[in-house]
């Protein structure tokens, strides 16, 4: 895959600089549709299994093989699944033979959890609801 | 709001088991469908803008008639985007008077971010992809 996503998402060469900071500012228009695009791609049940599946595999990858027997869906469903996943830079695969391995591309979580971090040393302003205000 | 999703994400009384392990276990299908839909949510730009507003806005809270100019769409449009993100727990909102406000959850975006995040001391496999095996 290229690595448009991640250019994207991690927009300035400061290694501090990781997130276009969803918590912290308006995201702009184009910062918005390709991190959607990612989210988009964990916006699904069967992925979301998939990922879980490759991410927590000891060793770091799994073939395809072992992946479609925990559902009952048809390979091509599952390959789709899969590659809407790698689409959205959150997994890499290699064929080698008759199979696939998947491994998961951990930058992209961490940026994705970088982005859904509050900053340090400004927590939110506290909230409490007030008494009969809301429905 | 109820706090449905809260419970099904943070699945343990344990203070330290914020999340059901996106990266370090298999996620079980129930788990599944309810992450999926808060990662649905924020699947969509529109949504992915207004919750970023939303969060950043100093004091905490935003009038919906602060929000609706940012974008050239009708007004219930915006409220329908707003009713998914607060449906999937990421933000609340109160009426007074002729106005909707609202806030962000942090719970929520916490637990996301935990949920994308390596455990650890549990650093992934460092992969390098051998050379000429992918195309």
């Amino acid at each position: 895959m290229s690595n448009q996503e991640l250019v994207v998402l991690g927009q300035s060469d400061d290694a501090g600089a990781c997130c276009p900071g969803l918590l912290t500012a308006p995201l702009d228009e184009g910062q918005a549709v390709e991190l959607a695009k990612v989210f988009k791609a964990l916006g699904d049940p069967v992925r979301l299994r998939l990922l879980s599946m490759i991410a927590s595999r000891a060793g770091g990858e799994v073939c395809v093989c072992d992946l479609t027997p925990a559902f009952e869906l048809s390979q091509p469903t599952i390959s789709h699944h899969l590659k809407l996943l790698r689409q959205a830079g959150l997994i890499d695969c290699e064929r080698r033979g008759t199979w696939v391995y998947y491994w998961l591309v951990p930058e992209m979580t961490d940026r994705l959890a970088g982005i859904l971090t509050r900053p340090a040393g400004e927590p939110m302003p506290e909230r409490t609801a007030p008494a009969g205000a809301t429905s």
